[in-house]
């Protein structure tokens, strides 16, 4: 018997029907013996529909105190159908408003975060043999004030009502039946992972799997919360995203290889090779509040150097010309920027105890003869920029020469 | 410089542009120097298409906590919308829920009464200069549940938010322009009345007037909280609901005719004439969960005596089987019953002062050969019952007889 949150999002609960599906799912869990609080998301298209009301009334610039009044109402509703269900079906069950819990949010409208969770009542429902249906994404100020997480949030709400109630496990339930090794529509071969790191997960969901929101997944690992993501409709054991407990001599070296085709490139060539050069071209960049991915400063000769950074390719044009200013001040030679560029990485915790893995990477790419424009590496991470129509060739190249192709994996 | 609640209904914020009207109809107000307090129902429409989602998942059956944790988003959109379009205006406002504001009623979920209400954050709001927008219809139990009043309860709102911070007056924003001395269009000359009290106004309401909800003019009535009602987006002083202050000469003996046809009549025949008779034929119907409204039992004669009364139609088959069992078990000779039939009621507290009132109606009756069926009185009221067919004859010729049709009265 354990404690197990089960968080629905949008598309989960999007139809009466949905709805029906998962109380049913919820039930087995119950049958089971099971302890369950569900968290649920607006059914999907609610949230727009009620944004869109507000942006009539206010010349598109809703109030932000109000919008959370009005938005948080698409919960409000999710949660009370499927106690609804659940009472129908037999399970016992009762509906709780983020204010009715209480999670208590600071004050910032739209984009709050949880600082404290009242888990008193929680636990009494379950005592008591109660589902405990509660609406994601949502609080309350110290105020009374209803506030939101921002978009997505009723995964953190999922992680931290997990972290409040020390669940034995957090359910994400999606429309994936796991986290893969990379994209299968890029790769067929690919493969559903049995258990990835928290680490691992935050790498590759920066990069580009969309599967958990980045912020749920940093919370599930700082308060150890055993994540898994399944599929809501389909039966399976989803992937479970966890501590790294246990280095086994199988543990595979990489977990999977992640991309994205949304930077782009800049390079400022023949910078004077000073101290504090680097923060005299980011400064600026930052101070326009463009965000900068990977960096790389060569090696100076002849008293310059070149120093190279990605952006999103949104920024590409703000951050060239902010660049330029600074070539001018700093007296550089040039600047040169590219947009036809992809980001490729192997992640795994693996690469830890394992010599060898980024070159392994770069041979199997030079065997494609696919030309590496920068290299960046972090503690379980290697990313290259490569040309942007290699992409597809790279990550089928990596997954093969990481033996991540090959059937069912075992024993990890 | 006045304290005013307004309260407009589902129709009122119906959509985006009438939530615009109603926001410059509020800020008028506001720019008059007067301090607003405003109660708003669902947009029309969203409280049945939120009630058809929850009889979807619960086999027409919804759980009344859960109905009302649904139920309750209708009202808490429209108070962000309204909120926001005041905002927009230059109007400073903030939003409450029934639990935000706090709106402390039993636990009746579905049919609610308020208990209590916490005017302190509405006093600071107001002093603050914020107009207040509260969401009708709403409250929560002590326990943190939210709950309803049941349909229509935004008037009640209204009027025990006035009552708790003692307003100036309540204003019922509706879709008539104001209280007619009876149906135009029934009467062409039907009047609007600049005022009518409270007591009259519940004899006209629960005789089919259905321009406020009972109720809430019962409770204006308890804590005497003046209350108008006006159209809500037509220009007009519409009927002031006060107390019955100035018993002056010019005061009109009758305010208003008053009719229904939703009625029917059952008459029991030949009952033996012993006390507790009255008793043992109406405690069966009323066991049978049936509202009997009018009551006449003629003067007994040869020990036995005829009881008439009146429920509605709907409830006419059911209420005429239990009368025949009572008929068997006395020995009464026949039951008898008519569903054809309507009840005509002058209603006017002048009748306190005035002498001979109802026979100035049976005299406007008998001039138009009207049979009159049955007849019963209150202090403030005469009802007849009479051939429905007969009913726009008999609401015309006692419009006439008691004056009504004359062009703006004054003085009153």
């Amino acid at each position: 018997m354990a404690l197990i949150v089960q968080k629905f999002g949008g598309t989960s609960v999007g139809t009466v029907e949905r709805i029906q599906q998962v109380a049913e799912k919820v039930k087995k869990f119950r049958e089971n013996g099971d302890d369950i609080v569900v968290v649920v998301s607006a059914m999907s298209g609610e949230t727009n529909r009620l944004i869109d009301l507000a942006r009539q009334v206010s010349d598109d610039q809703p109030v932000p105190r109000e919008l959370d009044v009005m938005v948080s109402t698409g919960e409000q509703v999710t949660i009370a159908l499927l106690a609804m269900a659940l009472i129908k079906r037999g399970v016992p069950a009762v509906s709780y408003t983020g204010n009715q819990v209480r999670i208590l949010t600071d004050s910032a409208h739209n984009k709050a975060r949880i600082l404290q969770i009242d888990d008193q009542k929680l636990r009494n429902d379950l005592k008591a043999g109660r589902v405990v249906v509660v609406a994601g994404f949502q609080g309350v100020d110290e105020h009374g004030n209803i506030t939101t997480l921002g978009r997505g949030g009723s995964d953190t709400t999922g992680v931290a009502l997990a972290a409040a109630l020390k669940a034995d496990e957090c359910q994400i339930y999606t429309d994936v039946d796991g986290v893969y090794t990379t994209d299968p529509r890029v790769v067929p071969q690919a493969q559903r992972l049995e258990k990835i790191t928290f680490e691992e997960m935050l790498e590759m969901a920066s990069l580009g799997s969309k599967v958990l929101q980045i912020r749920s997944v940093e919370f599930a690992g700082k308060y150890n919360v055993p994540l898994r993501v399944l599929h809501s409709f389909q039966e399976g054991p989803g992937t479970l995203i966890t501590l790294d407990e246990e280095e086994t001599m199988e543990q595979p070296i990489i977990s999977g290889i992640a991309f994205n085709r949304d930077e782009a490139k800049l390079t400022i060539r023949g910078v004077p090779d000073i101290p504090g050069v680097a923060f005299k071209i980011l400064g600026p960049i930052s101070a326009a509040n463009i965000e900068v991915d990977m960096i790389v400063q060569n090696v100076s000769h002849d008293n310059t150097t070149d120093f190279t950074f990605t952006v999103h390719r949104n920024d590409y044009q703000n951050a060239q010309q902010v660049l330029e200013n600074t070539a001018r001040e700093l007296g550089a030679r040039e600047v040169v920027g590219d947009i036809k560029i992809a980001k490729v990485s192997i992640v795994g915790v693996g690469m830890r105890s394992h010599a060898g893995v980024a070159s392994r990477m770069f041979e199997a790419l030079a065997k494609e003869n696919i030309n590496i424009q920068m290299i960046s590496t972090s503690e379980i991470k290697v990313s290259v920029v490569i040309e942007e129509k290699y992409l597809e060739l790279a990550v089928r190249a990596l997954h093969t020469a990481f033996e991540l192709d090959a059937p069912a994996r075992q024993g990890d």
